[in-house]
């Protein structure tokens, strides 16, 4: 209904910045783009650049990473694609840009004409679009051809054919939601690809944990790729409701899922360049050839059981937490869970609901947060129906996410405790009277940081710590020292006497599954999987700006990792699948700033 | 950022005439209200003012139905609830509204001052609002209940309990695509329904289908409630792949689905106001006593065959279309297809690309639309890649399409297909060149319209006509005289010799099931289904000014048609879930206007 409106102010220092930027990157002065951003900046690059996930701090190593890049990269066409915003002196832009061989998007900060974060994401490869919306598939060739076949021959000649006759290019192991999601990308992307998990069903994984699991992120956080959750999905998953969701998924996507399938060895052909990877399905050993290997065993990892004397004097039940069956066989029983984070939680709350006798010790502090704070203080505004209802795609909140560099995140989410802290005052108080022994992280970055940096010590608090402050769920402080026939003992020599024993005590990194597939040796070779160098506990310095070795090339060629919460997996997986569909299609994927290798394990 | 706007001329035009209406409508001044429509008028509704489907026509009818209604109705809070639009010389306006017991919206439309059509649509009853968005379930109970149990475990007690020691409200007889839009209907409104469908599994009756078969209609045109079909969903689906969809959406929209189940017989007890439905499920007489019975067996009810002199002696294979395994087995076979609407066509198609010799008969004229030409200029304003890019939205689409009179329909769509003949003039001459017989409707008013009217008479184009015009598919016109032992014999004594002949000649109305289940006293007091009452071919005046006995009360209390199309069980199966959700919470459902019966069959 308007005349052209004359440019906001906004637009105007955004397309004055992007045209000078533009300017810059085409005459090949990556020193002269540098210049353009402030000195404290942060560019993050989700494989448009770097066919990488990169964060290069500060001009010095933006300048660096351009020299690197720039020649192939050939970006151009950078432009505002929707209105930019500014609020508290600092001007933000969703931007759109293209590159030799793509298409990206991004979202750049500016504080006074000057670059402070930038964000750039490849969303495509030129000519390898996904087909989708306007280029979905018409479903039937009109016209009369004798040659026709049918999608059901079609479907069922692949599931003869992929991994038989005709070798995958990628293979995943694990078909979690994170081996799920990725494939259903690669399926998209049309990367031959195969799932294999060990599991007969896709959310069995779900299926064969605790009973009275929930998923502890709400719905709006956990959408997978393509297909979202309908307007009646439960906020918190309950897992079996998840785990169907996730069987009907994998059917729809038309993923190549071998569910009751092991894999038992891998080998790399240097010479082929291919995996020689052995899997045992249905009891048949097959072996698989793909190029690439991707590890979505669970970004936990293995698990990780503490070795107490007298363990195998104990006559009782024990087991890691995520070898736990659930409470049904434990009414009436003394029951002990050596951890206190989420798991430990969950499994004290659904054993006391059974009539238990729960104690919990505790071994060192957990950081706790109320669900609902969480959810309206820490998410709300990205991942909610408020959100949905003001126009907040899901793709948007992951874009906005994924745009705030790691090297800023904690200072950024200090503040957000400090508001938790004030309002469940009270529940705080209540824990640490009951003895608990309650942390922030060791700079009140709160529970995302501890996420991203160690993925544990923290609890997720649907109920249970309303057990712990009234006694319900009793709580022992301290070290164990060892088992006897029928107790635990602590180093204080205060006894258990327990039935069962549930090891809540966490998981390794990821790279122990390499060890476990392929060797020893690659598992060291390309180190610590997760954490980002905080220098903060379970997450040794140096810095590394990004999650090591997570959707991006390691050190080891044609081995990637993939996995993370939902979001995590649903965001990350486009970038991981744009990586590996240039290598099958022969794109030149040089990649910049591969990262070092500090810790292995 | 802009100030308060002044009113547009549209806006103030509609919101002055709501104003008038609304206050007619509260004073009780049914005269007066129906003194703001012009003298040709519609007010169409859907189950808010009428408890039924009903379209009046002109300032009489409507005086009579507010008459009738507004004492119970109690409609207020009229306004639009978006701007209204002017073209011309009609103002269009969405909205909305509230009654006694429910809230709506609609469409308005006002022709210098005077509405010209309305739409009332009922959206939810007050208190029985579904549980969506913002008021999604929760998933989890937080904090710790000895009494806790799970999903999981609610829904296996569920699926012991419900048909055996607990009776379900509604039992839909069908578990196709109408069976389970409104079953998913039903359970978001937590009204106690059980589904029953003598094959195993949810979208067998697709998997049963010949195997070329793919949708006729579009993807946007085909959305089921609540789950969108993703942007990766072919235009057309092939029919394997909307079956395993309609399988998943089962599970994950938790319907109690009875598969490998037949209803054997049916009989209301006026007494006890119910039904006693006895079904065998794998193999075991069940009796179950619902309130409310809906047949959603497929709205094309009970296969036509013909009876012609012969056919016990003829040798070869002969079943109606509905029964053809598809082509494979008739390779180099001779086969005659008896009709020369959609599945004739079909059918005749993939018999020719596996080399069969095909003959289609051509007993009547046909009508032929190309399904790119349709998609593009009959259906692409409200359903397709363009419209959802321009923001329509399927509900608005469906709304947009239900706000049309089906008194005026036929009037808009004649120019339509004045259109289409345009368009593809070479294509119909080619057709009539090659002798095909070709009608346009008996007022030119094309493809729709015959649905609408009676289901059957036309073909859309997907690739066989190119056939029938180049000869590949023999066109044989004229009637049937007789069948030998190896040929089809011709009125005019023309001989067709026959390996195959398949009977693609139509269904009966879907009363005939009534009579089959109930008995034929029950299905001659509701009467013929589907047709508008027209005075065309197949449907006989006089008119009803709604489709015949679907989606809302019949004369037979209790016992409810539902189907149609993917776009018609989507749309309303709100209307007949809401009908159904009122009845079973004891709300007074006094309905306006039931249809009489003019037609038993």
């Amino acid at each position: 209904m308007s005349a052209t409106a004359a440019p906001s102010p906004a637009a105007t220092e955004v397309e004055q910045w992007l045209a000078r930027f533009g300017e810059a990157l085409e005459r090949g002065d990556a020193a002269g783009a540098a210049e353009l951003f402030a000195p404290e900046s942060y560019w993050r690059d989700l494989v448009a650049f770097t066919w990488n996930i990169k964060t290069v701090e500060g001009r010095e190593e933006i300048r660096d990473m351009l020299e690197h890049t720039l020649g192939d990269v050939k970006p151009r066409n950078w432009h505002a694609s929707e209105e930019p915003d500014s609020a508290d002196g600092v001007t933000t832009a969703w931007i759109a840009f293209e590159t030799e061989v793509g298409r990206g998007q991004g979202l750049l900060r500016l504080i006074e004409g000057q670059a402070w974060t930038m964000l750039t994401v490849l969303d495509e490869l030129k000519g390898y679009e996904q087909d989708l919306g306007f280029r979905r598939p018409k479903g039937v060739a009109h016209g009369a051809n004798p040659e026709r076949h049918t999608w059901l021959e079609d479907r069922q000649r692949e599931a003869e054919e992929l991994g038989y006759t005709m070798q995958p290019y990628v293979v995943i192991v694990g078909g979690g939601q994170g081996g799920i999601a990725l494939g259903a990308r690669l399926r998209q992307l049309d990367v031959p690809t195969i799932i294999v998990e060990r599991n007969p069903r896709p959310g069995d994984s779900w299926r064969n944990r605790y009973k009275s699991l929930c998923l502890h992120d709400p719905v709006w956080y956990d959408h997978l790729p393509y297909i979202k959750f309908p307007p009646n999905w439960p906020v918190f998953s309950p897992k079996d409701k998840i785990a169907d969701w996730l069987e009907m998924y994998t059917r729809v996507m038309e993923l190549n899922y071998w569910g009751s399938t092991t894999a038992t060895s891998a080998r790399y052909d240097e010479a082929a360049g291919e995996w020689i990877l052995t899997v045992e399905r249905d009891g048949k050993e097959i072996t698989l050839r793909p190029k690439q290997l991707v590890m979505a065993t669970g970004m936990s990892g293995r698990p990780h059981t503490p070795q107490f004397p007298g363990m195998d004097r104990f006559k009782g039940d024990q087991h890691h937490s995520s070898q736990h069956p659930g409470p049904d066989a434990y009414r009436g029983k003394r029951a002990v869970v050596v951890g206190s984070n989420n798991s430990a939680h969950d499994i004290c709350a659904a054993l006391w609901e059974h009539g238990a006798d729960v104690t919990m010790v505790q071994r060192s502090s957990t950081h706790v947060v109320r669900s609902e704070t969480l959810m309206e203080i820490a998410l709300g505004a990205l991942y909610s129906e408020d959100a949905v209802a003001s126009g907040m795609t899901t793709e948007k909140a992951d874009l906005t996410f994924a745009s705030l560099p790691y090297r800023i995140l904690a200072g950024l989410q200090i503040p957000v405790y400090e508001r938790i802290r004030e309002r469940d005052a009270d529940f705080y108080a209540r824990l640490e009277a009951a003895g608990f022994q309650h942390d922030w992280g060791e700079d009140g970055s709160g529970l995302f940081m501890k996420y991203l940096r160690r993925a544990s010590g923290y609890y997720i608090d649907v109920g249970a710590s309303e057990l712990v402050a009234s006694g319900q769920v009793k709580l022992q402080p301290g070290q164990v020292d060892h088992l006897t026939e029928d107790a635990v003992v602590m180093a204080d020599g205060t006894e258990l006497p327990a039935d069962l024993v549930v090891y809540a005590t966490g998981y390794e990194s990821m790279n122990g599954f390499v060890a476990d597939l392929i060797s020893q040796e690659v598992a060291d070779k390309v180190g610590k999987v997760w954490g980002l160098g905080s220098d903060t506990t379970k997450d040794p310095g140096p810095w590394e700006g990004e999650q090591r070795n997570m959707w991006k090339p390691t050190q080891q060629e044609g081995l990637w990792f993939h996995g993370g919460n939902l979001h995590q997996s649903r965001h990350y997986s486009l970038a991981l699948a744009l990586q590996l569909k240039a290598r099958a299609e022969g794109i030149d994927t040089p990649v910049y700033g591969l990262q070092e290798v500090h810790h292995t394990r």
